[in-house]
């Protein structure tokens, strides 16, 4: 395979990748996940799981570091994610019970 | 490579990439990009544009194929998280010209 292609895939791991920083910094400061369907994080994140595993099976080091890197931004995401989404059925729940 | 390996591979692209379409799905019916990083649509999206030419350059067809996918998925986000990001600068803008 020739360097150039490779570049590019590096390139494109990074940038999908690090894209994610800028929302943790986002979700971390903000809190405010009225925007995201918690359905995209659950199946990233899942997804994202399955990319590692995938990797450890293929020794494919890059596979392996780029997964890793979004798992651990994603992991807080999914969390602040989960934790609203409980919040509201909970308050739906007790709205309702109060009418 | 065993078949295993593969399996989990494509479960994990499959994941990965559809799980954008329940957030396109919110993202047309809300148009509430609030908790959304524009920084995040916007790098993510480039990367997967670069996936979709190194795919295209190795003549890897699944990293095509996902990658069209996904690109068909962000693409729209990309539009209402830009259209949004420069209604709320021109929004400012006009605020303080008024100050």
């Amino acid at each position: 395979m020739p360097l150039d292609f490779t570049i590019i895939g590096y390139m494109a791991g990074t940038l999908t990748t690090f894209a994610s920083l800028p929302q943790l910094i986002k979700s971390l400061k903000t809190k405010d996940m009225s925007g995201i369907s918690p359905y995209f994080v659950i199946s990233f994140t899942t997804g994202l799981f399955l990319w590692l595993i995938y990797g450890l099976l293929r020794n494919d080091y890059p596979i392996i570091i780029f997964n890793i890197i979004s798992l651990i931004f994603w992991i807080p995401i999914l969390y602040i994610s989960l934790r609203d989404e409980f919040k509201n059925k909970s308050y739906i729940k007790n709205k309702i019970k109060k009418c």
